[in-house]
C-alpha cells in the first residue's frame, strides 16, 4: 500500500489525519472506482457521499456495476480535487496543485430500507444542502430501484500538493514569469427546467449560489 | 467492455465519434489510471495529454507507478468532467450532468529524447497555451527524469449526460423546483510567487484568464 504522503513547497512529506481526509471527501462531487470485471481493470466515475467513517456509492440495482462491486470484488475509490497549475519558471518543476484521497476495501451493499432512505437522503443534500426537505422523497419502488454500496474509510492513502512552484536552485533568477494560477470549481446560476419556467421561483437554499461545487 | 453509452433528457442512447471523445480528453485536466499491482486495484490521479489517436501520461521515472505502466499491464483510463447537478422534483430521478471517457489499454514507455520533448511541449501547453517559448524547457538530465506513457485510444467508452431533468409521469405538476445548477471548473487570477511580485509582469498569455479551466 502506498504511504499516505504530502508534498508541498518545501517537499516535506507528512501523514494526513482524518479531519483533512473528510474534508477532500466532503468537498469533491464524484469519485473514480477502480476494479476488475473478468480480469480486465474498469475505473467508472460514481456518486457517492461520506457517511461518518465509510463512503456510500450510489448506482441502479439493475447496473453491472452495481452486480459486481456487491459481489466484494477489491477495489480503490479516488477521490480527486483540482486546486491550481503551478508555473515555475521551468516546464520541469512545473506542476499542479491537488488533493486526493485513495480508499481500498471492498463495498457492501445496502439492503435495510431505513439505511437507503439515509443514504438517499446524505447524497441529495450533499449536492445541494435543503434539497432534501424540498423535493419527493423515494417511494419502495423507487428505493428498491436504488442501489447503494458501503466501503469503510481503514486503508487509505492521501496526496496533497499546495502552495507555489518549487524552483530549481539555477532558476530562480530566470526572467519567465512564475506563481500558480488557482483552478476552482464552481456553481453557476439555477437554470429552472422549462415546465416551471415562470411558474416556480428559484428556492433560497439554491440563490446562496454561484459559489464553490 | 460496456458499450458506448448516451443518455440525455430522451433517455435515448448513440454511440459516440472520436471527435466528442476527443472534445472530453481535451477539455480534462487529469485523468483516473486504474490498474493493478500485486492483485491489489490502484486508482491514481495523472496528468496527461492527447497527442492524435493516443494519449500521454506523466509520471516521475523512479515512480512506482511509472514502473508498473511501462511493464504493459492492463489498464483503464478515465477522464471525467462535470457539467451541472440536475435536480427533478424527486430525489430518485435527480442526477448529474457530466461527459466521460474510460479508455483500455497498455501503456508503453516513450524512451526517443525527441518525442520526450514534444511529450513535454504537449502537457505545457495542455496547462497553459503560450507557455512553451515562456519557460526554461528541459535539459538532458530532466529529460532522463521525467517520464511519458503512450496509451493508444483503441478501445475506448464514453457516457455523457446533458439537458434537464427527467420528471417521473407523475411528478411533472409536483411544486417543487426543477432544473440544473451548472457546474464549471474555472481558472482564477493567477497569484504571481512571491520572488516574482512586483518584478515580473503577468504575461498575456495568462491575461485571457480568468476563465474555463
Amino acid at each position: 500500500m502506498e504511504k499516505k504522503t504530502r508534498v508541498n513547497r518545501h517537499g516535506d512529506r507528512g501523514n494526513y489525519d482524518r479531519e483533512t481526509i473528510n474534508r477532500i471527501l466532503d468537498e469533491g462531487l464524484v469519485c473514480h472506482v477502480a476494479f476488475n470485471d473478468m480480469g480486465q481493470p474498469f475505473n467508472v466515475p460514481m456518486l457517492y457521499v461520506r457517511d461518518g467513517s465509510s463512503i456510500i456509492l450510489h448506482a441502479s440495482i439493475k447496473s453491472r456495476i452495481y452486480g459486481t462491486l456487491s459481489s466484494g470484488t477489491d477495489l480503490c475509490a479516488t477521490v480527486t480535487i483540482m486546486d491550481g497549475i503551478v508555473l515555475a519558471k521551468s516546464a520541469f518543476n512545473s506542476s499542479m496543485n491537488y488533493r486526493s484521497v485513495m480508499i481500498f476495501g471492498n463495498a457492501k451493499p445496502i439492503l435495510d430500507t431505513r439505511e437507503k432512505i439515509d443514504a438517499t437522503r446524505l447524497i441529495t443534500e450533499k449536492a445541494v444542502k435543503g434539497r432534501w426537505d424540498d423535493c419527493r422523497q423515494p417511494d419502495s419502488a423507487e428505493l428498491k430501484a436504488t442501489g447503494f454500496l458501503r466501503i469503510p474509510i481503514v486503508q487509505f492513502s492521501s496526496k496533497v500538493r499546495e502552495g507555489p512552484p518549487v524552483e530549481g536552485s539555477l532558476d530562480t533568477d530566470l526572467n519567465y514569469w512564475s506563481g500558480v494560477i488557482p483552478v476552482v470549481q464552481t456553481r453557476e446560476k439555477p437554470v429552472t427546467a422549462e415546465p416551471d419556467s415562470g411558474k416556480i421561483q428559484v428556492p433560497e437554499y439554491l440563490k446562496k449560489e454561484p459559489g464553490k461545487a
